[in-house]
């Protein structure tokens, strides 16, 4: 294709205005735009055809003019927001990175996207999974699921583990690899903090299944893989175990809310009572673990020792009713957007 | 005295009542009984005269019907409190005790008590420092000083650090530990949540001064010794670092409300973005270390490095006046209650 045409309309996500509360459609807009296809030589870009674009609760965190504590930089309105994506190269000035090969990285999203030097690239083997999964299961949500787990959770053969968001793009990867640990794995599911509501998830996938917590955790909770915060994180405190372990990925809860309007935690004490070890952290920090992760996990795969699923959502012009519903809980497994075929 | 009398008249501290909210003197009464001073053989109890009380925060963890999250269990109503406290040894049958020693531990609060196999004493040396200092920079306090400070604060030179209750007996260790450490430290001082209104300490003792966070930590904190927890815990979480440590010692903000009652931290999300370990700890699971503790600090003291300041009430009947005055804050230093000379 690079090579017939020089220009093609390109559609982008633009972020209109940062939501008050509730992300809605309004806060995006489509718009499509002329793109040239030529690359100028000796600056190492990369052009892509996005193929697959991922939809994560912590792009919420950059839709806000105050960081609030979270973690990356504002999008800035006007301009395209920033996704990760599985992508096709169609040109490239980059010696890394060769056409018709597939990648993984952060693009500014739309149907096509240039990325200065490459940066944050990184090569995909179609053969080894769909191509998707490189958003999922062998993505930023997988690692992060095994980073919190064995890097701050420690799970040891017989601990119980509980996981919040469990049938999401982390969540879903937290209880099965932590059941190949020797974990006893309870998941909560629900949007928000409707936290009990959903129980399928938990028979369908093999986990154990789930209602309160004292019902489900009469020994105990040693390991809480936190994605929910608030009042679910109150519960878990109230049932933590001595040496406690809470590795906090996210705190979906509340994402919507200043954090002056969220519910605050009231039973920290019991960190001190319980000695619990409770930490954050942010994957893009220990991205160089990926490539022994998508070895391990790959692996498991083949076997048929680990299942993924996705809520797939057809066009890039959905891309903001899929990040909607993402945050509402709507979504049973990762949620992508469908933008084009190879 | 052993020797002469068989029997004598001993004053215990009896809790009547759970506080509910604030503790009042009206929850302790003082009871005097006849006691006797033979000991059986062949049971390794200890008797003990007692010199000093000490008066600490967690103490209130124990007075109530529910643990609440808080670490041992409730004192029993008609019974004497349980306290550490300086001793000297009347009687012994006990082969690692002998008339006449010094000793620290807990005991049933009196100017007398028994000790079943000598459960929970060691051995003090008057001749290090004086023996009321076992209680706080050489006792418990100190080594909970020391534990949250290098195991989970992990000091490096050029650290900033910031100690809430800073002129407690935990916080005074904590700031003076780190300041050898090669910390920047900034410690905070007043009742309760009343964060600000004392900056006295942190130039008598040496602290650098504090009043806004912001204004004491331009370049952000990278530990925070938690005392206090509630709203000071938020504003920490406003100022940390990337990789910020948090070990949690205590939360005196919330010890008199239920912790459903308890300002709740809504800022926790920081933890995430700023990926922060917070871990809780109890001081009794690191005994092990007083040893080698009190070989430092003793080094420390001779060498004039490290000072300690406490706060004395003269008499077993005003402890529960002194407890009250330590929750309100109103002690400077380590909180002792004076019982008798040896």
């Amino acid at each position: 294709m690079a090579d017939q045409v020089t220009t093609v309309r390109n559609k982008q996500v633009i972020l209109v205005s940062y939501p008050k509360g509730w992300v809605t459609e309004d806060n995006f807009r489509i718009e499509e735009t002329d793109m040239h296809l030529s690359l100028k030589p000796g600056c190492g870009h990369v052009l892509l055809q996005t193929l697959w674009a991922s939809v994560d609760p912590y792009l919420r965190g950059r839709m806000q003019e105050s960081k609030g504590g979270l973690y990356a930089q504002p999008f800035q309105l006007g301009k395209p927001i920033v996704v990760r994506a599985v992508s096709k190269v169609i040109a490239s000035d980059n010696q890394e990175f060769h056409v018709g090969e597939f990648v993984a990285g952060p693009i500014s999203l739309g149907e096509y996207a240039l990325v200065e030097g490459g940066q944050g690239l990184w090569k995909v083997d179609p053969n080894l999974a769909p191509l998707s999964y490189y958003l999922g299961l062998l993505g930023a949500p997988g690692l992060t699921a095994w980073v919190g787990l064995n890097l701050i959770g420690e799970p040891k053969r017989g601990d119980e583990l509980f996981v919040s968001a469990a049938a999401g793009a982390v969540g879903l990867v937290v209880g099965q690899l932590a059941k190949l640990k020797g974990c006893r794995v309870v998941g909560s599911v629900g949007s928000d903090d409707k936290f009990w509501q959903c129980t399928f998830l938990l028979s369908r996938e093999g986990y154990d299944s789930i209602q309160h917590l004292d019902r489900y955790f009469p020994q105990g909770i040693d390991i809480y893989f936190e994605n929910v915060g608030g009042r679910m994180l109150e519960a878990v405190l109230n049932h933590i175990n001595l040496n406690g372990r809470i590795p906090v990925c996210g705190m979906l809860s509340g994402y919507n809310q200043e954090w002056t309007e969220r519910e605050g935690v009231r039973n920290l004490m019991n960190i001190v009572g319980k000695c619990v070890k409770m930490q954050g952290f942010i994957v893009s920090h220990h991205f160089y673990h990926l490539p022994t992760y998508i070895q391990e996990v790959a692996g498991y795969l083949k076997e048929g020792k680990i299942k993924y699923k996705e809520h797939v959502t057809e066009g890039l012009e959905n891309f903001a009713k899929s990040f909607i519903g993402m945050l509402k809980g709507e979504n049973f497994g990762k949620a992508v957007v469908h933008v084009s075929d190879p």
